[in-house]
């Protein structure tokens, strides 16, 4: 047996996700169907972490045992022509044994992607968040500042979530504009359930002037998710990158 | 009656390309159901041109005559919320009842986009052609060179087809690398039936030395189509601009 470290690029529009579910098609569904395949055994594919219904990923990791003969880095050869064209393995390299793709991950980045339009954009569509032309960017940066920190949540949580602590470190989040397109990106030691397009959401409000950035930290420290902004829909988002 | 003219995003993955036909998907078909349902009244859709299976545009444009009480701007908000999620109207406005979408086109813009590859990226897939990650950009320049001014460019044409003159001028061909991906661009006054597609492919060819660009003149006097590369795939090009 081996650990095989492999990294994901997919598109997650026509799925329910990364993680697996009975009848419904999913991300980590679609890969162990994949690889099952190509090792001629069962395997138990350990992801980074889940993904929602929609949400992209341009590198998500994961790691496996196997007992096949493929070389550690062939897989996405071996994969990537049994796997649907909306995803695909990028790369594949043997790790130790005690390595985990979940407890062993540092740092995770999200991208939120928007475009500043009136107008649906066709080409855009699926890939991009839309958000009204008349943001202020610059309140939004200003926001960002607020976000940086180790600090409780909650506020930013999916209502209805269960979870041990509602902590969370966030290292950076920050704000680029490229003409009529939009990035935000944060990079944190973990996230909640929904933080990220909370966050987003609660931004765009922000740069609308519905929510002051000033009143960020009360909102924070209120840890009620209805004083934050709407979720932003999950075509805009992205996990960029996953550290160890 | 009045004459409206429009330009149309689309993504044209999922239609028969852009001329109505009897029982298929097309642009020009999901449009005019669009239009005619708004207007009340049959109406002519006449594109500035064709684009074919798989191709897109970033701005396609087209004129049709009404009788309706919608202002002239409004056809974007009207037809939007009718059109599928991969076609929609950016911008109406009246013109003079004798201007043409076709005939008054003065140049044309098509951009091709690749991305550099040995592995299939899935979040570019439909909307990038993929091309090998060893190119040699300044070859492809250097071709590029070649193409500019009046010529008849039989050589670069589909087999098959039937047209009076395949004369044509082109203006200006470049290609821009940014990072991992490379786009090419070529303005002219009208291109044959595939012929931007055989030039991206032909430039695919010349950059990995299957064809020498300072042989491009003699290809181009030779007429023979076998003598350029191969059709480059459909879902890299857009149709970026019509000028009038």
């Amino acid at each position: 047996m081996r650990r095989i470290f492999i990294t994901i690029e997919y598109k997650g529009t026509s799925y329910k996700g990364w993680q697996i579910q009975h009848g419904l098609s999913t991300i980590q569904g679609e890969l162990t169907i994949a690889l099952e395949k190509v090792c001629g055994h069962k395997i138990n594919l350990v992801g980074s972490g889940r993904t929602d219904e929609g949400v992209h990923a341009l590198a998500q990791t994961a790691h496996f045992d196997c007992d096949c003969t493929i070389p550690d880095n062939k897989f996405p050869y071996c994969c990537n022509v049994i796997l649907p064209p909306d995803i695909k393995i990028l790369s594949s390299i043997q790790v130790a044994d005690n390595f985990h793709a979940r407890f062993n991950a540092k740092k995770k980045t999200y991208l939120y992607k928007m475009y500043l339009s009136d107008i649906c954009h066709p080409l855009r569509d699926e890939l991009y968040a839309q958000a009204p032309n008349n943001l202020d960017v610059q309140k939004m940066q200003d926001a960002c500042n607020y976000l940086v920190g180790k600090q409780d949540f909650t506020s930013f949580m999916a209502a209805g979530s269960t979870i041990k602590t509602t902590v969370r470190e966030i290292y950076s989040a920050s704000i680029i504009q490229k003409e009529d397109e939009l990035y935000f990106e944060i990079c944190g030691k973990g996230f909640l359930r929904n933080m990220v397009r909370i966050i987003a959401g609660t931004l765009i409000d922000i740069s609308r002037g519905k929510i002051f950035s000033a009143d960020l930290p009360v909102i924070i420290e209120s840890k009620k998710r209805k004083l934050c902004g709407y979720t932003a829909p999950a075509c805009g988002l992205y996990l960029k990158d996953v550290q160890y």
